[in-house]
């Protein structure tokens, strides 16, 4: 499949600027073939324009219409698996097999929006009835549902070619919500992104949604993602990346003349904390298990185990020693982009340039370009409570040890922690029980709270919470994985003295969508 | 009941400050007797350190603890209802009747929150039950609801002394969800706030809640506010009031190191679309019923009907004459203080002083001070298309008819609308479906959209949205009024493979609280 490097502007491409920029494979460092036409600010503007049309249109369609478009995409994804994967493990480094798992994952959870919509009930419909003798004023009849924001700017994530970028979760909510969508496609990968945005484009034509539903732009130059951003046309972003990257929008979007909502995934360094039962019954395990989750997408997880809290105990030092042991006889492997590789080397050169830092055990470098380098690094827990620092994610392949002298020191650093998507605890049912504490405080630290587990591994599905307090995301009240994550892209509305007719289905007084409502303060969920 | 004009700190009591300010009687301009102690900066930050710590407590309160919290609220507000009202009265100009209505309505809002916390389904509970046989990774259980964010700032309003005020929906809301509350108490109503602020804490001692579960402070300067806001461990803010008021508390928290959302309900122009039908069938009694919604409140309502647009047709003449001729007849009534109604007269003169408007009718001038005189003001459609200023509330007993040609220009007039709480849609069913795409469109315009009534009123009731697009708010996604404000203050959390016994009750697999539930994609309502 021949690639163009235009940008998807509805059903058209469109390649106007005169500034090119090109993919690389990371595991060769060699510069890929097709040049990529950054979008200049009036393509972004013509794209947004044609979002705000086909928002009109696209907004009015029923729930089993987005679903199956929903649905064709997935269809549509699938069917070119082979080149998708091809050109993303060219563009990423990624192996094949976790890119068919990615790109399976991406048309589940597009699937999994098209059910939410057939079922209908995600809209929070509540009717109250009137009542016309009510003292000392008549009651109006009101009925409130959730309706789509506008068109929404998405921006593909480095880490997840597929199922956090052009057809990833934001895309997929926001679409499901009734937004329109312009993506701007990461260019680390913008042929992946090309393959999946026509994909994209064939199902919209297929499903008779409006020309504009979706479009791609591409720019390598941080002026694309700003227009969108300050666009008046646009009314909510979908983003997930650095801290950096991901501050810098929400900041731009609060000085707009509207301020819009930004959703922004930051990352995280996801503590774990290792309690002294679990430690002593079963340190190898653990430290193997942890090894496993530090080194999974080569580190490249938002949800990364970069912080481990171990007790100074005998078994820690076992632990500790399995885990080193596990480190030093991994092997690189090729990390997304040349750049993301020397961020996470200049992020160890730091932790390593401490004092009171040690890197206790690194792995093997392999032959190919941009490796990342398994590591394990070492603090005492005074050292790490005496530096906020060494609470900042290294995205990459490596953890930081705290080693804790008693439980107290471990609710301190529980208590001081940011926030983070995720916090684990490895515990005995003694340990939990113990530390009850431990986990309330970690409650307020997180949007995921995990037992006997490792953070690496976010479930698609209704109860999932990718988000979680700040800086992990600009946005704690959301989260950007399972279904949840449609809410980010809507708001109420509230329908008085409507005739039944002109209301949407969804509150018309005879159901007949068989959805589940609030109705005069009962929840009323028709058989299906 | 004697008045301290002391700020609330928990259960204790503190004046450390040296600023005074007095409370005014706005329809005698007399300064009332109590001095009232500014907050120290000092003072909020004990007052929100004292939130802090009592969130550790009250974020594990059962759902019925809390409700029985509130609903002691209501009771003491209730048994203090002659002297609420009549410091009430005083100090804001406001008649016994409206107080004791508003009153009753607070203490209606608390109950109704507690009867949510009764039923305990709002928490969104979502259950994906494990399947250790999944390929290629097997599942893990995961589990989520809505939790509490922590100390909430609540900035009580000018304009509803009960309903938006200390005790008002934000501190209902915020309470109900499970968080602490630190009020501002409104500089024009402190006693009012005082005795509203000591029924509070005597509610909280005896429904054993604990010490600072709310706490109010007083100012009249910003520093107070502001300080609030900046403060780090405040995680989100309420807010009814003027644009500047809440655009500046809304910059204020993006700028903050940790940005936190603020839900600022910041006035709105409510227009009045009068269809041709219905204007034919109907002139008199929508011309009367419009100048009854215009001065109700003496116009000091979020939902005041500030724009009407009416068909330049000869019954829109006669609609013209009849509220010219009720307008005439109005007498003035005290507002609430008098820079309210500086403010009311000057954006008045700012609107006549336009070439383009014409002021054709306007109310009695009574004896008192502070009065807002009720007001009518005319403009051509084409005009009004030209002026952006022309939109903006003038908060108070007016609003600014506007005469269309034909719908083309009604429509025009729509699309051009910025964010407001409300769109009022008075037609014939023949109007309504003639009229369908201009009621598409105001769809996007507002959180609440009213067929053949008036904006005024806010029911308070489970599917009410007071709210709307920026800049009627700082956040679409929420409503103010009505039980799903209790969202504003919570947020998702997601628990992964954790022991049933360390679930909170809402997760537990035998659903002891017997709510509905979202299991493994399927709505579970138990039998209540």
């Amino acid at each position: 499949m021949e690639l163009t490097g235009k940008n998807i502007m509805g059903s058209t491409s469109s390649a106007k600027g005169e500034t090119l920029f090109y993919a690389s494979n990371p595991s060769t460092g060699q510069q890929l073939n097709t040049p990529y036409h950054e979008a200049t600010l009036q393509e972004v503007d013509e794209a947004i324009t044609l979002a705000e049309v086909a928002f009109t249109e696209y907004r009015e369609k029923t729930g089993s219409e987005k679903a199956a478009f929903l649905e064709t995409v997935a269809d549509e994804l699938a069917a070119l698996e082979q080149e998708i994967v091809g050109i993303g493990s060219q563009e990423t480094g990624l192996p094949v097999g976790r890119l068919t798992g990615e790109l399976g994952r991406t048309t589940g959870q597009l699937k999994l929006f098209a059910s939410l919509l057939r079922d209908g009930s995600w809209v929070d419909a509540r009717i109250d009835t009137a009542d016309s003798n009510r003292k000392p004023v008549p009651k109006p009849d009101t009925r409130q549902m959730q309706i789509a924001l506008g068109p929404v700017g998405v921006f593909g994530a480095s880490n997840f070619p597929l199922a956090f970028s052009a057809a990833g979760g934001d895309t997929a909510s926001a679409l499901a919500a009734g937004c329109t969508v312009v993506v701007k496609a990461h260019p680390a990968h913008p042929g992946t992104s090309e393959l999946v945005g026509n994909a994209i484009i064939n199902a919209a034509k297929k499903s008779n949604m409006p020309n504009g539903v979706f479009s791609m732009v591409h720019g390598a130059s941080i002026a694309v993602g700003q227009a969108i951003v300050r666009h008046p046309l646009i009314k909510a972003i979908g983003f997930t990346g650095s801290f950096r990257g991901g501050k810098s929008l929400f900041d731009e979007a609060a000085r707009r003349d509207e301020p819009i909502p930004v959703y922004a995934e930051m990352g995280s360094t996801n503590p774990v904390f290792v309690l002294p039962g679990a430690l002593k019954e079963n340190h190898e395990a653990l430290a193997t298990g942890l090894s496993g989750s530090v080194q999974l997408g080569v580190g490249q997880f938002c949800t990364n185990p970069g912080l481990t809290i171990v007790p100074e105990q005998e078994e820690g030092n076992l632990f500790e020693n399995v885990l080193k042991e596990s480190i030093s006889n991994a092997e690189s492997a090729t990390m997304l982009t040349d750049s993301i590789q020397r961020a996470y080397n200049s992020g160890l050169e730091k932790l390593r340039s401490k004092e009171a830092v040690d890197s206790i055990s690194y792995g093997k470098k392999g032959e190919q370009q941009a490796q990342g380098i398994p590591e394990v690094l070492s603090v005492s827990a005074n050292d790490f409570l005496s530096d906020k620092d060494l609470e900042e994610e290294v995205f990459g392949p490596s953890t930081l040890l705290v080693r804790t002298q008693d439980k107290a020191e471990m609710v301190k650093i529980a208590k001081g922690l940011n926030g983070h998507l995720t916090a684990t605890v490895q515990g005995t049912e003694t340990d939990l029980v113990e530390h009850a504490d431990l986990l309330k405080i970690l409650e307020r630290k997180v949007g995921r709270l995990l037992i006997n587990g490792f953070p690496t591994g976010v479930e698609v599905c209704h109860s999932m919470v990718h988000g979680g307090p700040f800086p992990a995301t600009s946005d704690s009240r959301m989260t950007s994985v399972g279904t949840a994550a449609i809410t980010r892209f809507t708001r109420p509305i509230c329908y008085q003295n409507y005739p039944d007719t002109l209301l949407p289905d969804e509150l018309k007084t005879d159901n007949p969508l068989n959805i589940l409502r609030l109705e005069n303060g009962a929840y009323v969920l028709p058989d299906k």
